[in-house]
């Protein structure tokens, strides 16, 4: 009915054995749903290419296919030939995957993806190796860190002290997993310095996919296009505003510790780990530290040099930034490395400098909501498919239970069975099979919803014809 | 494998007659693939209550109840009989449904669903009654409307001028629809003021299912809570913002003009109208007026009184607000309010008084952006397995196909057969039928990644015994 061209002419094919009926309206739609296409204002957004008559009904490749390398990136375990010397289980946690290269000498950090087996969910754990606990105050700043929420910070969930399970007395941070995450310096330096780390088993790159598009994002010869660089401001001073507020200082603005998930979603990771290593009081001056550090960052992004901001090239780069980039870009990236006449500088300040740029952010991020609802509305119904054609696929062609009644395919069964035959068993004029995915969809959406339709079911001799409405066919 | 200590007594009962395999890991997952189960930042965030098995892997029930009944808005069709002054068709558009009451007396707009027959997708249609236009200039403003792109616009697509598809000369301007879409009036003042439109057919509610949900967000006795307010604000200056931009004014800065879709997103409808009906070359007054507007909007949403910025009520309003909101929002109703010293406003202005509350709108728009991936995750095999499962079943018991041997059960196809009596005709250990979603889910997953592992098929007589691996079986 959606697309009445089209179809048409598929549909003729059965008209000598069924009957083809032609609704002016849906009298009744209650239960019966399909997708009835994109509202207007994802369509139109939408490549031409890909809105083909398949796409309709299914997911879009492109988050399709980012979504599957998420879901295996969790499901991918490591293979005990090559690290023989992982621990089975952690505590809580088992399945072990290095997310870094490890067996690095004189390496007092690791990062390993895990399974808690309390929860079933996928973790993201880093071990400071040797490190012991002697004080139960040294954990005090980390019980802060699992408060903080913010989407643009990885969450820490849970601190495990004096953990015996790597030989020696270890403190684990289990912190939320972001699957495919890159730090940005592999997202943005990855070709200049080795491009993150290789899969022990398949060979893949456990990194994003999505590497081969930084060079997109790249301006001619050098850092990051503007527009990206100021969605990372704004992601960042989110982030830091928030650890800022709660009293604690990150200590961790780094390119090699900020990651970037997905296209642009930026987290802040290693939250709490300076607090423990390095404690230290002095949180505004940690604060100050963060926003110095931030500017070097910017910097490094827009000059594509991870080492623009050292001493003697930081001159030089800002003015590389002053040619290429808005003064509002400048000026940010000279109050951040700026060191204040009163000695304090707050992340808030910076917001004037964002501006309108806010609405950008917000206008992106609306969009590929709406675009995300789309996607969603074309799979939901799926699922509903795939189960009730599962226990038709369950009740019919079960001779072995032909003498109970509520099996045998002589009972109310039996109707089933033909009704299979009718959803799947299409032939051609000519007797040729022919397989509709249309008719397949629209009898099985009939049959969820019980609608009054009347359906002619023939038996495989032909010598039975039984009329029977979907409602009946349902019970 | 996930949920070991659930899923294994039940796995357990086909022992005698399956090889019960445990993989320590897998060894090769090139195209096989399932839903691994939320990321801790979602999983975490999630109701505990709906955190059932089922959950993990349909969609969860809040997000598809929102999506299915856009799906049936969109999907609605009017009868003849209550409509029966309802043109078939006009000019490309056809399946009329009007979105208001219509045939009231002395109307001169409605408003109506309807879907193109040039590329199938559905459009709200506004008709402007007995407009005729005289000359092509007084479409020109249009042409600026039609080209202005903002996530908070309602999207203008096309002007069709002097149609006589109404028995008059009438204007259609052709817009997206935002199926189940409130206006701000029926979210929030609905109960005082009627709400909403009845569907002819149903009897259901063609207004949002949502606005059950408006009385959570109304603040005790009166307005909108704080940060929905806000939330408001941004949506509408960015909207604003794009209009002024473009040298254009809204003039249709009114309750019942601003559409809320889902639970908070705004769009500002409309576009265009005023242009037509009362052309006006003084933008820049017309931009003040909607400022002035938009003080208006808000002061009634947080009092909770439509006539709230009445002359006479406008004081009494103003300390309703001084008590009850924050001092940003009180000077931010002042400043839209106040007539200007310098005679001139611009909406940029209110973006300091915005401030940090662009970090929270952007937070919770990543948030929805994090949990849409999340389901759209859970959704994406099922389309895949459906798909699987249809071929299975096109192919399966045609005995009118036996001798031609590239259909007949006989050949290659009896293998499908046998794969298809394994994954569905399972028994318990007395011979009862038994049916098990995962291990269906799992048998259909390893055949379409066609694994290397083996399994056992047995023929219906229990005479034959074939051992063949799912990537076998897959060709």
């Amino acid at each position: 009915m959606r697309h009445p061209q089209p179809t048409m002419p598929m549909r003729c094919l059965f008209i000598s054995r069924h009957l083809v009926k032609l609704y002016l309206f849906l009298q009744n739609t209650n239960g019966s749903f399909s997708y009835q296409g994109p509202v207007p204002h994802i369509g139109k957004f939408r490549p031409k290419s890909v809105a083909s008559n398949n796409m309709a009904q299914f997911i879009s490749p492109d988050v399709k296919m980012e979504l599957v390398h998420r879901q295996l990136a969790m499901e991918a375990r490591a293979d005990p030939i090559v690290y023989p010397d992982l621990p089975q289980q952690v505590e809580h946690f088992n399945q072990l995957v290095p997310l870094e290269q490890i067996n690095q000498h004189h390496a007092t950090q690791s990062v390993f993806k895990a399974v808690s087996i309390r929860d079933g969910v996928t973790y993201c754990i880093r071990r400071l190796h040797g490190f012991r606990i002697s004080s139960p105050k040294q954990l005090q700043p980390l019980e802060t860190w699992k408060k903080l929420v913010n989407v643009n910070v990885v969450q820490l969930r849970e601190v495990i002290a004096n953990c015996k399970a790597f030989g020696d007395s270890s403190v684990i941070l289990v912190y939320d997993y972001h699957p495919l995450a890159d730090s940005l310096k592999t997202r943005h330096f990855g070709r200049m310095l080795g491009s993150g780390f290789i899969d022990g088993i398949t060979g893949a790159k456990m990194s994003s996919q999505l590497s081969g598009h930084a060079s997109n994002q790249m301006q001619q010869g050098a850092g990051v296009v503007e527009w990206l660089l100021w969605s990372y401001v704004i992601q960042l001073s989110s982030a830091l505003r928030a650890v800022h507020a709660n009293g604690l200082a990150s200590r961790c603005v780094d390119l090699s510790k900020i990651l970037v998930h997905g296209k642009s979603k930026i987290l802040l990771s290693c939250g709490g780990v300076a607090d423990l290593l390095a404690p230290d009081t002095q949180v505004q001056q940690l604060q100050m530290e963060d926003l110095h550090a931030l500017g070097r960052v910017l910097l490094a992004l827009a000059t594509g040099n991870a080492f623009s901001a050292r001493r003697d090239l930081v001159q030089q780069s800002m003015t590389y930034v002053t040619n290429h980039y808005s003064s509002d870009m400048k000026n940010l990236i000279s109050f951040l490395l700026s060191s204040s006449p009163t000695g304090r500088k707050s992340i808030n300040e910076i917001m004037p400098m964002i501006g309108a740029r806010f609405y950008s952010q917000l206008e992106t991020a609306q969009m590929r909501n709406d675009m995300l609802e789309n996607e969603l509305s074309k799979e939901l119904e799926n699922g509903r498919l795939f189960r009730i054609l599962s226990k038709i696929n369950t009740i019919v062609e079960r001779p072995e239970h032909n003498l109970d009644p509520t099996w045998s395919e002589t009972g109310d069964r039996f109707l089933i069975k033909l009704f299979r035959d009718y959803v799947f068993h299409q032939v051609t004029e000519s007797g040729k099979p022919w397989m509709d995915m249309a008719h397949i969809v629209q009898c099985l959406n009939k049959l969820d919803a019980g609608v009054s339709e009347k359906v002619q079911l023939v038996s495989r001799d032909g010598n039975n014809l039984i009329v029977v409405s979907y409602g009946d066919l349902r019970r």
